[in-house]
This record gives structure tokens, sequence and C-alpha cells, in this order.
């Protein structure tokens, strides 16, 4: 089959032919219908640094993916031929104390797909039957790949009580795109969101902002507050930008006794107000990595079902697998003109 | 002041000259805008025995009430003469254990206005300031005696997790009508009502209901059942007919580990599979009464000031003070043909 | 090898000769260490009508076990040879909505071991290897059977706030003295009990029960309100008695806003104030069956490894399980002088 | 009367006369039983520059006090002359968004008594009626002023789920003594504490500690983790030392989907590893500061009355207000040999 692969550790990957994979017993072969473009893909495909350490090449990443099953290992339950998929990327192990607490999406013995394992820019992968998610129809066959990030923003926006309440979306790339549409469909009284490129500040107005901030105007602190319209500060705020800065305008926008969820990944330390900020406001910060498996997959599937959100208009350029290089430079050009961008194989 | 009133143990009210309040130094006079009719109203107002009981004569009745201060007492902080307020129709001594945990709608020295106090049918009243919504300008003035019931329905709709989840509303009563469209604009993603009276059910389908089952249907239950897409059951029914019948179909309906809130208060005690339906399904049953002071105010303020949700079709009569005889016809209707109906002094 | 089984439609069982069971490829066989009594397994063992409905003789019975794996099966995994494990009883299917919401002790597809399939009063048995828990060291060996009842307990009891909280424990069976101790060990301020059995109102003080009240006392619910310190009412009752009288004099002592859970079974339909008991006092009544999966095994046996909880006094027999027939009738005795029993292949 | 007064802008107190202070009409005057020493009154003391900024002098600090009611507000409700009280030091306004949404401790109003206002260290003091918490007897007398910062460990303490968990107490000062205690008699599995003082480590031992680790073992977190029992980490953190580098072991010691309670004040800002620590984890940071008004109180109480807890070992030194120089200084002594500190008029 064809896959986009690291092969060594330098920039770029090659669209090359490989074996198509072998599954274990309890994996199924997914014959992929289309694999996205995940913000943490960049760095592995731009980097040679983090494909040396954790990758034995050639090295298939990708981890938005979804497909039919056209086969199916012996131990795996639930599964037949032809069934329509989407994927959990986070590979728990079901056995260690979180996986039996509930809490699988922070396991012990956690591997993410395509960083971890070989992934899905290519037109077969093989995953744990286990972290599959069988449609029932053909209505979201078109958002599949989409459903693993989404089902992120499903999960950060909705953590936290949001009915009637200010909600700050820090931040509007395409998880800022889906928590600002999800909050408004979800009862947020007002959404308020901070984007810098005019792209996604126009993409953010599709999705129901109902303000937006350019966090380059000085007075963003203020702005953001006004526009709650309780002077305290905002009830509750989804950071989702990772930018050191940002965070902390979002920590001192969050009201006393509020809500600050943490989504966004910072490339280093983070130096915070800790005291004032958090001590004497008396917020809760809410740390979130991947989804509720698969709570937050029932949730997001009944409110793609019930039409309350449609993450569409958020999917803004598709290519096909073999023109990845296109791909890569649309996703990360400075200028921010795309939202999410799906590969075809 | 004229105000309705029982003045004698017999069904009926009299429209009469009554002695202005006055006020004690904790309450508000409020010069009354409008008062709208409960269906606890409909006993008080066609029943002998129950006024005779409880209340001494001249006894003016009515809780759903809206108007302006035009007078304040020497302790009341926090009002102007001017300000428009909605009223909080139950009286918490803010004392006792209950009201020091923040339950003070279940306080243990509750008055309810109009019950056990005199009450809004009339042109003044006399409320405890620490009851007084203020509203910050005039654009829910014209449903502020209606916010008490509202403030009811959110409280009720919203008090398990509705997001993504099928929702039942058994009774389309003003209360549930209100209930619909709150869970439809804050993510519920099936809505599904019974009802019997046609009136309400076009009401209803204004208010955002997915289905609406007539339950002298024999297949009520396998309806609703099917109209929420999981055989195992509804994931949350929110009970405001206090029909006994209605009671048990929806304890049956509710889903394994679902939530059923316990709203509409029936005459007597109930007869339910208490083993089967509450222990083997190991649901939440959630009594409600009243509104969380003021949470739910604040709640149900942002709703209405984002456009969330509109109450306003609900209202479907209003009449002079002085033709209260209609009324109280109208709401006792056995045809149900009318919503909320509202009396101006 | 040797177990009780049900061999026809009458009262009482036979200790015969039977296969060893074969296993299947997920599951694991076990050497039976102990096997203790339920009280679900008492109409098994002297009713006909039932075994007649639902099992095909010969049935063995029984649910609370634990003992060594000595087979795999190849799908099985996470165990070795010679592993201890207790039992969860309730076999999940870990494929529907219920199981995919971490609700699994309500799982659509629910089998309960030794009830709807062969079970544990024999020398060895076959379980589900998702339904093993497999123990670290051998501290709780002596106990292992009952950790499936006392993580029921450790559930109903847990399921709400008690710290600081009175506490009523309606009925004091091997369950109610399990949660009358869970209860003070996790901070309840007081844990007040009803029971008729002077033999159980000993036990029941030496698990730590603050006050125990004679049910049959005319003056049980102001007895038990006064216990609690506060005149509203209790703040949390555990109704572990399935009496419908218990029942109801358990929701009236409930407090405003107060917690009941509901985990004793009654017979057949329950009448109740709905109206005023539930709706008026805004209670949240929760109902419980089996246990978290594996939540509540986790708390569990950090509360027993931490030796804040010791259930061993409510172990009050030992048998033989060829002297099964002395086990039940001393289970099923009227003057319910005994606590947990214990039958050893 | 005496009182213990900043009088200039120096480090220092003096010992001075003052008026007795007068009473609004919703104040009451409290004869002081004892007031105790707060870490955070030790820079007022000891600093003049803290003290020049916020107060006019004459100026009485300290908020920990207990007294006798002997005087009382015309608006002032619920209080006798002779009741003995406890003083919540949160002066909240009731009518915030804060206040109103039952988040008091948090007001957008809020004044700390003896910071904002006129404090205890003194014979007499006038506090708001609102913020008195009446004793029923006198069993409490001799703790009721350390009922303040007993609270603040009670709510820290008690914040997150406990049961059956490990629980991380970083700092045995006086607040970590009382929340070692209370998470020990809650149900907590382990109770691991950090502490350099060998004072406070026994003091720690008394209060049921079950290991006490010295942070400056270069192992510490090594240690934490092991003594927690499970390699993932800690289940529940309460950081209450606000030393920098405690903070980020503590962070560090946490379990993924851990919990991290806020307690202990840094003097600056915080730098941490946002990204693994807190996104990657997804754990919950809850800030704390003050209790829950009165929620906090009723716990305490009952917690205290049924002899869960008993925090009278913490009290290690009792002067007389005469002797305030000696009480400063042992409190502020490097060497930490000493629990709380108690004053007597």
């Amino acid at each position: 089959m064809k896959a986009i692969c690291k092969t060594k550790a330098e920039p770029g990957a090659e669209y090359i032919d490989v074996e198509i994979p072998k599954i274990k017993s309890d994996e199924l072969l997914i014959k992929i219908h289309a694999t996205s473009i995940c913000g943490s893909d960049l760095p592995i495909y731009f980097s040679g640094a983090l494909a040396a350490r954790k990758m034995t090449p050639p090295f298939i990443f990708g981890h938005e993916l979804c497909g039919e099953v056209v086969e199916i290992g012996e131990k795996a339950r639930g599964f037949a031929k032809g069934d329509f998929v989407s994927v959990e990327s986070h590979i728990f192990c079901g056995m260690c104390y979180q996986c039996r607490n509930d809490q699988r999406h922070v396991c012990s013995n956690l591997q993410i797909l395509g960083i971890d394992t070989q992934g899905g820019f290519a037109e077969y992968a093989a995953i744990p039957a286990r972290c599959a998610w069988k449609h029932s129809d053909d209505s979201l066959k078109d958002i599949g790949s989409i459903m693993e990030p989404l089902g992120n923003a499903v999960f950060a926006t909705l953590v936290e009580d949001i009915v009637g309440k200010s909600v700050l979306i820090s931040g509007l790339g395409p998880q800022g795109l889906f928590a600002a549409q999800i909050a408004k469909a979800c009862g947020a009284s007002q959404v308020i969101c901070t984007e810098t490129s005019d792209f996604r500040k126009n993409l953010g107005k599709k999705m129901g902002a109902d303000v937006i901030i350019d966090p380059t105007d000085p007075d963003t602190l203020k702005k953001i507050i006004e526009a709650g319209g309780e002077k305290s500060g905002i009830d509750v705020v989804v950071e989702m930008s990772g930018n050191p800065s940002a965070i902390n305008t979002a920590l001192h926008a969050v009201k006393p006794a509020g809500k600050f969820v943490a989504f966004g990944l910072p490339k280093g330390d983070i130096t915070m107000d800790y005291g004032n900020q958090i001590i004497f406001k008396a917020i809760t910060v809410q740390g979130i990595t991947g989804r509720e498996i698969f709570r937050s997959w029932y949730k997001m599937e009944s409110l793609l079902k019930s039409k309350a959100i449609d993450p569409r208009p958020v999917i803004t350029h598709t290519f096909k697998m073999k023109d990845f290089k296109q791909a890569f430079e649309t996703a990360a050009d400075p200028k921010k003109e795309c939202g999410k961008i799906l590969l075809i194989p």
C-alpha cells in the first residue's frame, strides 16, 4: 500500500510503498477513508529530531482516521466486515488502575496511534478493536476522521457546566472553532473568543462566536471581561492556544470560583500568579487530554445526529495523500488560513 | 387598593377594596405590573375548604408577580424606588440549617407568598427584600411575573446533565412547555413529550419538542423509548404531570442508570415498582420544588438575555384583574386550551 | 467435582457429583476457596418455582466466591495460574451503551453468576476473566468471598457524601452491618440503625453503630430524628431492609434536600407519599444494585488494607459445603442469629 | 479596652488602651475569649510596610477569634446576649453575584476581619452578625478561636473525594496538621506528609499521619509515590506549604486524573510544567481560600462533636495578650517549634 512515512531523521516525509499491516488477534484492519492532520502531526513532519527519537523508519504517522473494517482479529468482538468506523487514537491497556477506574484516556500504558504505533496516513491501518467506534449509518462518513479531535473539544468544552454562563474560548484553531459551536449549542450565554488570524475569525463567526477579540489588542483582558457582562470575570475559560501569554490572560479573565479548562499545550514551562489567580480566586483548573472513552464519543454522536452541532465548516481543505507536502505547508502556514485538513488515500 | 380575595370558606373569590399592605422593616412595597396564575392557585380559587383552613379572610392569593418598588423598609438593602423586580415566592428564613447550607428553597421555616402570606393578585404587595430579584433593564418586563415558574422549570430541567441526551418531558402544561424549550436550547438530543391536549401539543411544537406522544395511546411507553433512539430507555425524564399513571410510565421509560426528575405533584400516594424501576435500574430520582435561590434566577436570566430561550409563546391569555373569573375558568378548562395566563391590575 | 445443585423444581438442593466446568476462551477456571450465602440465594434454595423457571438442572447456584486460578482461557489477559481472585458476580457484556459509559453494573445484557449462569457452591467455577479481581497478596484471603457483598455496601454507603452527616442504616442484615462500619470509618457523625434481632443489634454495636433502634417501637421515626440531632431530619438514609414499612419510615426520616439510598429489595410494589416526601422535601433517591466495576473494588480494597474497615466480625458461621442444609437453615432462621455464612468446599 | 495595635509603619505592635468599638446596626459586640495567631498575622506584625499601606493606626489585627455576645445591633437577627460565638473572618456582602451563587468566600466586596477592618487581638471586637457562628453549648469553647483555620482545613481536605485514597499533605504547619487528621478520620487510606521541622513531624504523628517525609531528602518524590502504594502516583494532594519547590514536587506526585488542592500561598509567581503535569495528566487543580460559608462550619462542627477529629494537640502555646511579643516570636521561630498559638485578653 501507499503511506506517508518518516523514512529518516530529517524534516519532511515520503509517500512510499509499504506492506499492508498484519493485524494482531485483537485488532481490525481498516481501509482508510480519510485521515486528518492534527496540530501535533506538524512537529513530526517538520522536525527530524522527534522522529529520530521515537520512531523506527519507515514510520507512518497520523492518528485522526476513519474507514471500513476489512479484516477482523480472532479475539476482536463486535465488528463485521464492512463496518464503518472512526478511531479512538488513545490506545489504552484496559488493565491498569486508570483504565479500571474509567479514566482510560490517561491509561498508565497509553500508546498514541501514529506516534507510539504505526498510524493512519496510509491506505490501511491496523487498530485495536477496543479503539474502534462503529457508525450505525453513513450520515457522519464525511466527518469520520475529525471525530477524534471533535470528541476532544466536546470533552473540554462540556467538562464544566456552561449553561447560561459566559465562556471564553482562547484561540480559534480547529479545536477552538469546534468548542465555540459546542458551547453555543449547549446553552452558553456568551461565547467570547480570542484569535489573531482573520481567516479563523471569520470561521469563528460561522461557528457561532458572539464576540471575537484580537489578543494583540493591549485591552484584550478588559474587552474579554466586558463582553462577559459580569465585571468580576468570565464563568468558564477553555484555553486552547497553549500560548503562554494567552494562558495568563485567560487565568486573569476567570471569575472568582470560575472554571479554567487547560487544553492548549505550551512548548515549555508556564509562569503564573498561582497565589492570586488560582488560590485567592478559588478557581478550578481542569487539565484535558484526549476524550472520555467512550462517554465523549456518545455525547458527540448525539450532538451531531440531532444537528445541534455541525463541524463541517471547519474542514477547509481536502487533499489527496500524494499531495501531502502541500497539505502540511497549508497546515503550518503562519497566516493560519485553514481549519481542518483532510488527506484522502 | 383593589385585590382578588378569598373572603369566605367557599369556592370563588371577590375583587374588593382592601388596605394597601404596610411593609415591615425588611420588606419592599411593590406596585404590581402583572401576576400570573399558577396551577396551585386553582384549588385555592375553586375550593372553600382549603381557603378556610389556611387563610384569614380577606385573603389575597397569587404568588407569581412582578412590579415596581415604591417603598423600602429601613432594613432592606440593595433597592431603590423605581426598581423593577420579579419575586421569589419561597420566603426563606435565612437562619436554619437548610438556608445556611444553600438549600433555601427547602427552608425549615418556609412560607409561600400568597399561600402562607398575603399575595399578589392585587395592585400592591409587600414582599421581603431578600425575595426580590432586581432587573437591570426593562427587556424582561413583559415576562416578569412568569420568571417564578420559569425558574422552577430551569432548575428542574437542568438539574441533571442533558447534553446529547434524550429527554422525556412528561406533561406539557406551562412548566412542561418551558422545559421542552430549555432542554432543546441546552443540548438535549431528543426532546420527547407526552400530552393529551391538542392546544398544548401545538404549543409544544412551537417550543421545540421533537416528538409529542398522546399518553392515551396504549403504546405510549414503546413509542417514547423508540423516539429516544436507544432501546434501553430514555436518559433523563422530567415528570411534570403529577398523574399517577404518567409517573409510572415515565419510571418505566428511564434507562438503567438514568435520571428521573420528580416535579409534578400527584394528589395522593403513588404506588410504584420500586424494586425493578429504581433499584435494579439504579436510577436517580431527584425531587424538585421551587428554584435554587438565586442560582436558578441567574441561570434563567442569562438564558433569556442571550435569547437561548423565549417563554413568550407560552403566555396565551392576559386579563384585567377584574375579569379574574374568566381567567380562572380558562385556566381550569378541562380542554386545557391555555398556557400561562396573566392578570393585570 | 462436588457441587450444591438444584436438581429439580422443588425446595432444597443436593450435594452431588458433576463435571468440572469447561472454560470458554475468555474465562478462568477457579478452584474455590470459599463461597458465601447471599440473601438472594435463600429463595433459590427454598423455592421450587423460581428454580424451575430460570435454570436447567442440575444447576449450581451461589455468586459470592473466591479462589485460585487453575486454568486460563486463551483470550483471557492479565492472569497467571495460582493467582488468588475474588469474583464480580455481575457479568457485563462490555459492548452496550451502559458498559461503554462506565455503568457496567447495569449492563443491558447483564448476567448474574449463579443465577443466569452456573455458580459457585462447588469445588470449581468458570468465570469470565473480566469479572475476576486479582489479589496482590494473601491478606484478604479469609474474606475473599464476601468482597462481592462488601463492595455492594461500599458503593451504597459512599454514593452520597456522608462526612460530618447523620446516617440512618435501615436494617442490620450483613449489608447493613457492613454499611454501619463503612459510614463510621468515613466520617459520618452519627450512625443510627434500625433492627429487630438482638443478635444483629449486638453485631451492630461491634461494627460501630452509635444508636440502634428497634423498629417495632411506635416512636421509631421520632427516635431516629432525635438521634440525628437536627430536628429537620437525617442527612443520608441507606435503606437496606426492603421492608415496605421501613422504606416509608426512612423516607419520612430524610431531611429536606437529604439523600435516600434505595438498596433493600421489597417483594412487591411500594406505596409512598411521593409528593410530600420526595418532591416537597426535594430529596435525592439513588437506586443501588451491584457495585461500580471496578471503582468500588479499588475503594473497598483500600479501606480494607488501611484497616479503616474490617468486616470479619460479620462472618458468624462457616460450614463445609456438604453441611449446606444446616447453613441455609441458619441463614433463613427467623430469629436472624447470624451474619454472613461461608461454605467451604 | 486593651488591644494589640499597629500604631505606626514599623515592625512590631503595641498593647495599648483604645475605645471599645461601637457596633453598627447589623453588628454584634463580642467580649473576646481567645484570639489565635494565623500565619498571615506574621507579616503584619513584623513588617512596617504592609501595615502602613492598608491600615489607619491604631490598627487592631487578628482574625481568628471567639467570645461572648455582649451587645446586639438592631438589625442583627438570631442572637442573644451571652451567646458564645466563633467568627467567620471573611466579611461577605451578601449582594454580589458570588454571594447570591453560594460562593460567599470569594465575595466581590470581600473584607477580611483584622486586615480590612479592626480585628480581634483585643478585649472586644465588633463583627457583622452574619459572620458569627453561634455555639449550641460550651463543649468547643476552648477551641473556639481555631475554628476559623480548622474550617479552612476541613474545606481544603474534603473538597475532593478522599475515601480509600492516598493523600499527600504537603507541609505540616497548623493547617497541614489539621488536614492530616481530617483525611485520616474521613477514610483516606494513606496519609503521607512532608515536613522539615522535627517538632511538627512529631505533632504529625499524633494527628495520624501514616508516613512523614523530610522534603530535604533528594528522593522525596520517589518516597511519596512509594508510600502511596500505586506507582502512577498519589490520588489527592493538599498543598499547604506555599513553597515553590514543594508545589512542583506535589504536582509531580499526583496520579493521572488525580486531584491537586492549592492552598499554601507562595510569595511570588510559580513556574510549572503545565503541559505535562496538568494537561497530559488531566488533573484537577482546585484553589482554596477561606471556607464555604456556612457549609464548612456545619461539617466541622459535626466532625468535632462526634469526636472524629480533635484539633487540641495542635494548640501548643497559650499566652496572655500582654505577652504578645513572645507569642509572635514563638510563631515566627524558624525552627517551627509550635503549632497554633492562642492569645487570651
